[in-house]
């Protein structure tokens, strides 16, 4: 598998992945990992996720801004992790980006809600892998 | 959702999961995750795992044995994440222990393959999630 193949597959990942998994650092240096909406994306550099204010995951990331965000097709055995920073935006336009009627459901105030925040995730590096073949890939 | 209801349906959930996701951290300071075979378990205290010697994952807990086991019932909404400390072991014993036909796709000189290795997670702390239910406990 080369590059192009790697990066072409690990697009056609996230583009059918309805989750993936966020991972972040605690504030006694422990990984910590929770599934989350594949929401809205810009090719791999960027994904938008939403979470709650008050949740353990933006307090962690107040801390410490590293993350990975990592997408499994557990049938095929393909995997791709990205890992870069996560920003925590709080703007009523980045929340209005994601709402959904679904959102509803986990901010019941609306876009508005004081308990919803926009994760922004920019990737910096990826790595691909189906079965025994894996692939690593920087990310402009 | 009580404890003793958090704890019950962890343990299923871990019954029932032919994979996990394996969070570390990388000499950089970046969380990583990869899935891997959930192959041996006493309850959710012990969990124990194969993969390379020559991994990425290997290198980056002979750094920091810091790690989290993350469990997801995509379907349900169920999750469960356990954070602990994660040994590797290298004695016959062990790779004895997770030995099975399929292991020989991926290391194929067999038990004694020195890119076999054995990651033994130690679960200190756990959290359950059923959609908004949230139950934190201690794993003694």
């Amino acid at each position: 598998m080369d590059r192009q193949e790697a990066i072409t597959e690990s697009l056609k990942l996230v583009e059918r992945s309805a989750v993936c998994m966020v991972g972040t650092i605690t504030e006694d240096g422990f990984p910590n990992i929770k599934s989350i909406f594949n929401l809205k994306h810009d090719g791999f550099k960027r994904f938008w996720f939403s979470t709650n204010t008050s949740s353990r995951r933006v307090k962690q990331l107040q801390n410490d801004k590293r993350g990975c965000v990592y997408f499994l097709d557990e049938i095929l055995g393909q995997g791709l992790m990205l890992v870069g920073t996560i920003e925590i935006l709080q703007d009523i336009e980045s929340k209005k980006l994601l709402w959904t009627e679904k959102s509803e459901k986990y901010y019941s105030f609306g876009t508005e809600d004081p308990d919803y925040a926009v994760l922004c995730f920019t990737a910096a590096q990826g790595n691909y892998y189906h079965e025994l073949s894996n692939v690593d890939f920087e990310i402009k």
